[in-house]
């Protein structure tokens, strides 16, 4: 509970329905919720977060970041803070949730730090243990667990980013010497962007088309050693430095090639599909295609703990953005001689306390996609059900909340004008860094179309020939299992048209209901028709269908993010329940209906052109909003506070206090020369001066005339 | 014209209308008409643009990249590229317009060199140039012009940025002495983000509150000598060095501080305001207001140049994008072998396509912008009228065009995935260094809050007691003066609410006055709806006309935008007549309409909402919109090889043609292995061709019972 700057151009009102005006957030209690199942794990990661040990240095050149973040990483594995996804017979924990939960708070320390641990035990690591088997595990684990054995992912290539299962690396199998042999085949088929690979790494698991028999099984993972113990690559392996990159040049990015490089049979991480000796290949799952997904659903935590370092430096730029807002002031307007505090403008409301609320949003929303996460990897929900779930949240999730973190870094950044610019404010590193989040782990673009066509395979599957009862049935079965954690396409009961009475439009739009049906009406709208429009595309040529799919593109991407801010806003609408003081969830529920109301106020377009919004509710809609935002903003500090990060964990100067203080000590100089009378008359008051007593003195000749 | 790729996925259609479908772009000519009225200038500036010693050069440290452009300006001066704008005794040329055009193409080279030149020969020697007065002029502009005094610009400081008039600095006139004593008085006052100052400034023209004779005179500048031979603070000068930034990091910006320091009385610039030897104050503008205004109006230039720099980086970064996107093939999907080129994805189409158009009208309008500036300083257009056009033309594109860059740079960045945040493709130092160019010469929400203002005088001026006939009559004569460089609030002759024919959408939509009446009309509407809400407030106490205001700061910051908007696509329907090749004029005019249209898409809900559009003619407008991508698509390339940049100012390893290199040999790779028949046997067509098999064998067996 901070002391509230009361401001003084735009007050709250009074909410119309009549509740009490909420008097404070109960931080504390909002910020233990925030910090959700795993809150110890939090803190304790938040609290190494915090030591200096493990934090960014600016400045640092490109050769001594690396150096820094390779020695962090040595720190990390001596504190026990990143093993806790391993088996417990390995000195793990088997906690898969926790992992992540811990993982994702490095990105506080140094975005740097949380990739590079990122690509040894998330990646290169999860790879020997999710798609490796016991041997594996007993051979190469302890290694990398403790890094003996710094290690590469070698996934993406040049020419192939997002579609892995295009990839040109190829494994061929020699029965002769029982040997794999690695090869890339042409320039596009270089491992490309991969950490770890242009300097640390000595070994690296690689992804390539496993062939033995003249048969190519589709991609599978190898683990293949890169360099001796001098660092020089092995005989057949080749590479080459990224260089320098936008950001995170704490981690050693580089490009892996292979010309015939031979590695044991046993090398193959061979837990979906295995090669005998004598060549013959087996699998557990029968299909190639679900295969290849179960193999890449196992990385889908690299998603997942995306969506959550992308919530949380949103988190630190809306804190340090908000606490200077708070503090500094500009321009006179309801005073000559105090000047307004940014936030009191309804222009830096609005670009703020949106982004704010979206923040929340997420928040919850990661956490429920953590659950979820937990469920499927501890084993405790883990149907191929659960699976699919998992990966479309995880798909929507992450595109949403990385966008959602460079949107809202860079509008901190300028909302604190010149002083956002300088990297002792921290913001404009963040950004950078952040940056990749975008298109790494998945294009988000290419995210979202994977979310549609899930939509479009649950809209085929359901609706195809669906009349109006079967709609209705398939609502109340989805109902019935509460929707929570579940992603596939939803439908409310009816269609939704709105009368369009503009009274009480205020409690009309804050209704919860109205939200849901509001979000909800338009994701399904959207999916349906592109449904129906390509409805005939299974029966034309490859080309054709292709080109039809094309038409409708953009609008299933534009579903799919539909979709997932309805998948937020349900988090955050199931998150209010549990906020057990009475004003906190008042003030919560009022972020939340910025949120949801702002996705509304963003796609007006649609709601009107589509009927679902009558033209004069709409009208209502702005002004609603900028009573939210007025209303919210005596609370603004609260909501950051509740993140819970610290000073150690801003590092920013400027929300460190220090502008308060300047403010103070400019008013008290002007104070005390009003007081004095040595303050200069402004040459306007002068001539204002003259002028009246010029026109007192032309009155006075008058008089005596 | 450049060989096009024939989009396969979505084939441009032949215009509904009956025009033959263009054939071909003549870039030539179109580059031509691009670089507008100092074309030869233009072309001189990007030749030494494009010379490696004035480029940057990724990964040096801060220190080494200050040093290089310290080093780099001394270049320029002896390339003789940068004196323009001075006057021609002292060895200038007295081009003003040339000037800008000339300096903003620095930015090709590095932004970092773009800025210091800014600094040292936009703001501190224009300073001297436009504030001080012959003396001035031969007493210090050789140096400054020949490098012989770096200088500062000492304007904004730590407690004051767009806020200029509110600065703590003070220069208090002392008879005895004759001489200015300038004082920071709190720490607030200190001087801050100057470029020149952390390092290389020898002297600053500092702003301060002229105080003489007990009357404060409000903001002058002055120049003041602050290091010695040796980079020494002279006594009483202060200062600190900012430190790293988020980009532009070969300018030494810092702070500065002053302790009663003494400079002579002749050492104010004093062509807008003079102390005599006694203390006494004149100027030629008796209104301190209007004085302050002319003073900061000579400093417009930084505005129109950044204005032009924006727009220049948009172009490379597009042309990076545009380039990759069309060689850069992933995913199958009309065909099994051949994957599909970046930009015959409808999505990918949207990310740039739109991007490219917003940049044709911000380069048109950029143009525009630059006359008007010629006109106003060479003095051939130089009235009042004049000079607030231009002020409000420059606040209103500068905030669009800045932005604009950053949006477009990010979603370049993006479109190029993990190669798109490697230094070495350019993209991320240019999002990085455009940066602050939202914030600095003043912060975009300001200045566009300033436009909202002129705006709303407009509308006060005209409108108070307006009935129709009036209205008309306004339009009449505003219509009379051609409407070229006007900025102000301009009307449609008549409300217009659309009848909503579903008919001939595509024609309507396309047709220059519907798109001039679409968003003429939504200005007009935003700025009478703000106008008639706050006509009240003149009779107000102050704080609550301040709280009046501030309810309705958003709706007036989009006003202003939209008018900012209006005033692109003004320029670019202006720019097209002067396309003389009719193709050309054709593909220009479908790039106009996706502008302009686009605007529209993107306030649907305000058009609906306020009866501009009828909902069917508004569910017209996506479809019409992707059409229209298609149709571009084709010219994708010419269109950005008519911004005239080549690979000497891409300086993107991926827009050199290396993906398409890349992508060659992959695809010939995989012929060859095709055609020798050595080529594994995908395992899905194994299982596929197993099935058959078994399939036949049953049939067989059946038949054979």
């Amino acid at each position: 509970m901070t002391q509230v700057t009361v401001p003084t151009a735009s007050a709250p009102e009074l909410p119309e329905d009549g509740i009490t005006a909420p008097a404070a957030v109960d931080v504390a209690a909002l910020g233990s919720h925030l910090l959700g199942n795993w809150a110890d794990i939090r803190r304790q990661a938040r609290e190494l977060a915090g030591r200096p040990e493990v934090q960014g240095i600016d400045g640092l050149t490109m050769t001594e970041h690396r150096e820094r973040v390779s020695s962090q990483l040595k720190y990390l594995v001596d504190s026990g803070a990143v093993h806790r996804a391993f088996p417990k017979y390995l000195g793990g924990e088997d906690n898969h949730g926790g992992n992540i939960a811990g993982f994702e708070e490095l990105v506080v320390a140094d975005p740097s730090l949380q990739i590079k641990a990122g690509v040894q035990w998330g990646l290169f690591g999860s790879a020997v243990l999710h798609l490796g088997t016991k041997e594996h595990h007993d051979k190469w684990l302890p290694g990398i667990m403790n890094m003996d054995i710094p290690g590469a992912f070698a996934m993406t290539e040049t020419g192939h980013g997002s579609d892995v299962a295009s990839i040109g690396t190829t494994a061929t199998y020699d029965r002769q010497s029982q040997e794999f042999v690695l090869h890339t085949p042409f320039r596009a088929a270089w491992k490309d962007y991969l950490g770890n690979a242009a300097k640390d790494g000595l070994a690296a698991v690689v992804f390539a088309h496993l062939i033995t028999r003249g048969v190519d099984h589709g991609v599978h993972a190898f683990f293949v050693p890169i360099r001796d113990e001098q660092r020089n690559f092995l005989p057949g392996v080749g590479g080459e430095d990224d260089g320098l990159k936008g950001g995170l040049n704490g981690v050693d990015n580089g490009r892996l090639h292979f010309d015939h490089v031979r590695i044991p049979r046993t090398n193959l991480l061979n837990r979906y599909g295995d090669v005998a000796a004598d060549g013959t290949y087996s699998s557990p799952i029968a299909s190639p295609g679900r295969r290849f997904f179960t193999m890449l659903g196992t990385l889908v935590q690299g998603r997942v703990s995306l969506d959550g370092a992308a919530v949380a430096a949103s988190k630190v730029a809306l804190s340090i953005a908000i606490k200077y807002a708070n503090e500094r002031r500009q321009f006179n307007a309801a005073s000559e001689t105090t000047e307004e505090v940014l936030l009191d403008y309804q222009r830096h409301q609005r670009r703020l306390l949106p982004r704010l609320a979206t923040t929340y949003a997420a928040s919850f929303a990661h956490e429920e996609l953590l659950e979820q996460f937990d469920g499927v990897f501890s084993g405790t929900h883990d149907t191929d059900e659960d699976r699919q779930d998992l990966e479309t949240l995880a798909a929507a999730l992450k595109s949403l909340s990385t966008w959602h973190a460079l949107d809202t870094i860079q509008e901190c950044r300028e909302a604190c004008g010149g002083a956002g610019f300088l990297a002792e404010n921290r913001l404009p590193s963040l950004h950078a860094d952040l940056d990749v989040y975008a298109t790494f782990e998945g294009d988000n673009n290419v995210l979202l179309q994977l979310v549609a066509k899930r939509l479009l395979a649950d809209y085929a599957k359901e609706f195809r020939h669906a009349d109006f009862g079967v709609m209705a049935r398939w609502v109340a079965h989805k109902a019935a299992d509460a929707t929570l954690h579940r992603t596939g396409l939803r439908q409310v009961a009816q269609t939704f048209v709105d009368s369009g009475s503009g009274k009480k439009s205020a409690n009309y739009l804050k209704d919860e209901n109205t939200q849901r049906q509001l979000l909800t009406e338009r994701v399904s709208a959207m999916v349906k028709e592109a449904g129906n429009a390509l409805r005939s595309a299974s029966r034309m040529p490859q080309a054709d269908a292709a080109a039809l799919f094309n038409e409708h593109q953009n609008e299933l991407i534009e579903a799919a993010r539909a979709h997932a801010e309805l998948l937020q806003w349900e988090a955050f609408t199931r998150a209010l329940p549990g906020i057990e003081d009475r004003d906190t969830r008042q003030v919560l529920t009022w972020v939340r209906d910025l949120f949801g109301l702002g996705l509304v106020e963003k796609n007006l377009g649609w709601y009107l052109m589509n009927g679902r919004l009558s033209a004069q509710r709409a009208r209502t809609l702005g002004d609603y909003i900028n009573r939210l935002l007025a209303r919210l903003r005596p609370f603004s500090l609260d909501l950051v506070d509740a993140f819970g990060y610290g000073p150690e964990h801003l590092r920013a100067k400027i929300a460190s206090g220090a502008e308060g203080m300047r403010q103070e000590e400019a008013m008290a100089y002007a104070r005390t020369r009003r007081a004095s009378g040595e303050a200069p008359v402004d040459e306007k008051i002068l001539i204002a001066r003259q002028k009246a007593a010029a026109k007192r003195e032309k009155r006075r000749a008058a008089a005596g005339n």
